[in-house]
């Protein structure tokens, strides 16, 4: 049993994922979870794509590190610390193709319009990250490689109304994090209207 | 003490809330979970804005209204239960304002761009409502009004780069509901590429 605020205080990134495999059982539970996460009018639109296949996840890890190295790598060099800078260069250069399950997350374009699938899916990509910390496993939310569709999309046979959305690679940690640092409510927070204290 | 399980299997939608006041600290332990979900390179580009004021609130029900009679009734109408697509009827014309607090949660488009608000801001939601179904709390997430931006951010006074992305009532629940009805996890599952068994 695990407390609830224990876990959602308490998730965060793990890049560094240990090549153990993760038992079915375990991923189905989590999976269980994402499909708790409400959707507009119940629609239901995720699909969940569970990659061990080691050739597919560095099928996807190539997609990554492409986008990574055209348009992010450099962006993020002049916005992140060094240090966490070398964590997700290290990360999307070959850390996430040895994590040994890639969930890709999918919207259903027959269920719910592609344009309010956001706020159907990423809910259950939330549900998705706080069960696996909830049963011990590291993940983290990547929406770089599906950033690129058509690179990534034929890598999954994805049909054309499937619409990949986040990425979330899952395994045992290879040690402990503390929890993320996160800025006090108070800063985002206004009373009855903007700037209301 | 809740358990984690426990809240993520059973969080649904409460429409019909108690007028009873909801204490502030109960509200900002939920919001303190909010900020605890991950958002693309830890910018944390939400902002809440937490209604209390009576006229504020009607005039957001007044903005869904607008919204659900222009767009969503007719349409609901076609894909809902009767049962279901009455509950939303009664939420969407009164229900929603008689709810003790809304909490707005936007995305500041000066920490992350608009098209990438979605990833970052959603699994925020999804804590948040987590959190109140962890302290007893019912509550849904909405998107009706915010889609009339132009109608919906004068009412809380929302500057430019401010893009409002969703409406979550807190409230006491009415009577306790059971849990939510969800499609097995096998109907949307594929492994290692689409339609993979």
């Amino acid at each position: 049993m695990a407390d609830f605020f224990d876990v959602v205080l308490g998730q965060r990134a793990y890049r560094q994922l240990k090549p153990d495999p993760v038992p079915d059982d375990v991923v189905m539970r989590i999976l269980e979870a994402a499909t708790h996460a409400p959707s507009e009018e119940n629609h239901q639109p995720w699909e969940f794509i569970v990659v061990r296949d080691e050739a597919t996840r560095q099928a996807i890890g190539r997609v990554t590190q492409e986008v990574w190295e055209a348009f992010g790598r450099e962006y993020a060099r002049g916005q992140l610390t060094p240090k966490f800078f070398e964590a997700v260069d290290q990360w999307a250069t070959g850390g996430l193709a040895a994590a040994p399950v890639h969930v890709v997350i999918c919207g259903n374009t027959e269920r719910t319009p592609e344009e309010q699938l956001p706020s159907s899916i990423f809910p259950a990509v939330q549900n998705l990250l706080l069960a696996a910390c909830a049963l011990g496993l590291g993940s983290l939310m990547s929406t770089l490689s599906v950033t690129n569709r058509a690179a990534f999309s034929p890598v999954l046979g994805l049909p054309a109304h499937i619409v990949p959305l986040a990425l979330v690679p899952l395994g045992w940690p290879e040690r402990a994090l503390g929890p993320a640092r996160r800025e006090p409510v108070e800063e985002h927070l206004h009373r009855d209207r903007w700037g209301g204290r």
